[in-house]
């Protein structure tokens, strides 16, 4: 039993290391299934581009939604600032909720990053838009030092009908491939650098010492915690009197509740 | 059961062996798993470069970034050091900061310089990058007594499809993957070189013994380790009191809290 | 379970055999995974002999610079040797330090002759950096009695592609390989009998007989073994009162802490 609960801590405690793993095991699965079952380039010089931006974007805009629907902060930033707009305005006296938006913004964007990265990765929805581009600079530099068919057969080049000899298929193939992944590359490295940089001035910009905030963590992590059976608790037995006294036909009995004030300080 | 703690203490006292051994296994597998997965050598003169670089440097930025993120010692030295500038510049009277942050950055180095010299050993990103440079003193080094077509294939030599004859183009990919692990070996002898004479400068210059140091890793070890359930503990307690005053309406018991220069002083 | 404490014992006592034997068996292994996985001549004039020396050599310096890390007599000489600078120069009355520095560092050779030897005596990497060498003496011994093709295609010998008739092939490698294994053999002894002639005079020169100095060996190895459970268990004392008076908000008791001028001496 000792073993097991030692082992149980340690996952514990790498919670959110193997949440992200998953994450990025789920993304890695969806692009695969995505690529195999869905996504057919319509190889034609007028859908070409839009159609691999959709399957790039879609998902990240979908993932990027998910993610503030499933952020608790998220939520407890937006309840009632339609009736108290002080809240979120940034001008007042009160500027705490400009940066915790920004940072629970940030926090929904690293599964969308994700996807973009492994979508740039594989390269498939990239070399789809980019051959449907409209002739000008860009095709001009895809197509330097080849045939003029090349021009007009661009489109067809992620299809298997292309009618470009297939050496040179192969080549634009294997070049839109490695612009997509230089891209995804690019991508990564400006996210995790801007990413340090951005926690890095948000410490930096801190009163208390790093010993006290990893205590205030634990602190918030135990609360929510806490929180979570004291509620629980209070809402079952304040419901099982309200509807004793119903049948029973009696006036409930008091109940120590709280006034709206007493929620809205908490929060 | 105690043949387990026996083997369990020598796992703890080889924990940071342990811990490299199975980052350089994970670096390993990563190089492995990029170079069949993902990387597929463009073959043209404009993109080898910046293709077989990207997959080089990228992965190494993104050990870096993260070696810095995973670091305590980090984020305690940057905590506050908006508000209180001393702290980070060195000319003041309390020097300690810049040896710290150099330790802290050589510390996150270990991995990136791991992966360097994984992916250089293996000489197929190098490869890549080596055959796409343009036209100069270096690519007439490669074909020199070879004949003029090795100058225009010289970018289709880590492709099958290259049209020089299979033994010059063996040759060719030979010496490539031979200056891509003496580069590798160059760096792994040069870092290993570094890092000693880095840490017998900072251990020649320590005023106290070597047997009082080892007392104090000790000291700080075990400190780390009570400072972490203490805090877990006190977090507990107080979240537990604060929501259980607010339901019932009580006021919240007192409840020895420390201020923040208590916090400060510690760190 | 008696039976398992005698052979736990035997093999405490035999500790430092089974060490190098091991240590032998990885240095063996080693050799192998490189020389099959990453090492490939590139038989060429140019590299050769680059190649062959860093895949001899290189492994050498990063095991004799790991040999020095893990060496805790190095890191006791070094400690306080900048503020101290007696404690280096020899010149001085107490001139015990050069002589300990010489035997850390024979101690650290021993890994590196190791991996010499066993490279040695496989021979791929001498005769990978032999046959790269300059047109000089050397390569006229190589190919006296030959064809005069011998001198071209020297660097051609290791690989397959050589067009030099088998049979000289043959020979040249046959060559190669019986050089190789005199000089590791060469290196061997004179190693085997340095380190006997060292101890020699080492021990011959000393003050005490030598059962005493077999009793001090003992003596240092119980010393070190309850110096380390001591620290570890005062370290952890230490910090557990002082984490427990920051957080009761009380002054932390008194504790028997040790001046530097104490912790000095015993070093």
């Amino acid at each position: 039993m000792n073993r097991f609960k030692v082992i149980l801590k340690f996952l514990l405690d790498q919670k959110s290391t193997i949440g992200y793993s998953l994450m990025a095991l789920f993304t890695l699965g969806g692009e695969r299934v995505f690529n195999r079952v869905s996504f057919q380039c319509p190889c034609n010089h007028q859908q070409n581009f839009a159609y691999g931006l959709t399957f790039l974007l879609g998902p990240a805009v979908v993932l990027l939604v998910l993610g503030l629907f499933l952020s608790t902060r998220f939520w407890k930033l937006f309840t009632g600032c339609c009736l108290n707009p002080k809240k979120l305005l940034p001008k007042k006296n009160n500027c705490d909720s400009l940066p915790e938006l920004m940072s629970v913004f940030w926090g929904a964007c690293v599964v969308p990053i994700m996807w973009l990265c492994i979508a740039l990765m594989s390269g498939t929805f990239y070399e789809c838009a980019a051959s449907g581009l409209k002739k000008h600079l860009v095709v001009d530099h895809f197509c330097k030092n080849k045939t003029i068919k090349c021009l007009e057969e661009l489109a067809q080049v992620p299809c298997e009908r292309s009618k470009l000899p297939s050496e040179e298929r192969a080549e634009l193939r294997l070049m839109f491939k490695a612009q997509s992944q230089i891209l995804g590359w690019s991508i990564i490295i400006i996210a995790v650098v801007a990413a340090l940089l951005g926690i890095c001035l948000r410490y930096s910009c801190s009163e208390v010492s790093y010993l006290q905030l990893t205590f205030w963590k634990h602190y918030m992590e135990k609360e929510k915690e806490h929180l979570n059976t004291f509620t629980v608790k209070y809402a079952s037995k304040l419901a099982k009197r309200n509807i004793k006294s119903f049948f029973e036909n009696k006036p409930p009995g008091l109940f120590p509740l709280q006034t709206h004030e007493a929620w809205k300080k908490i929060s």
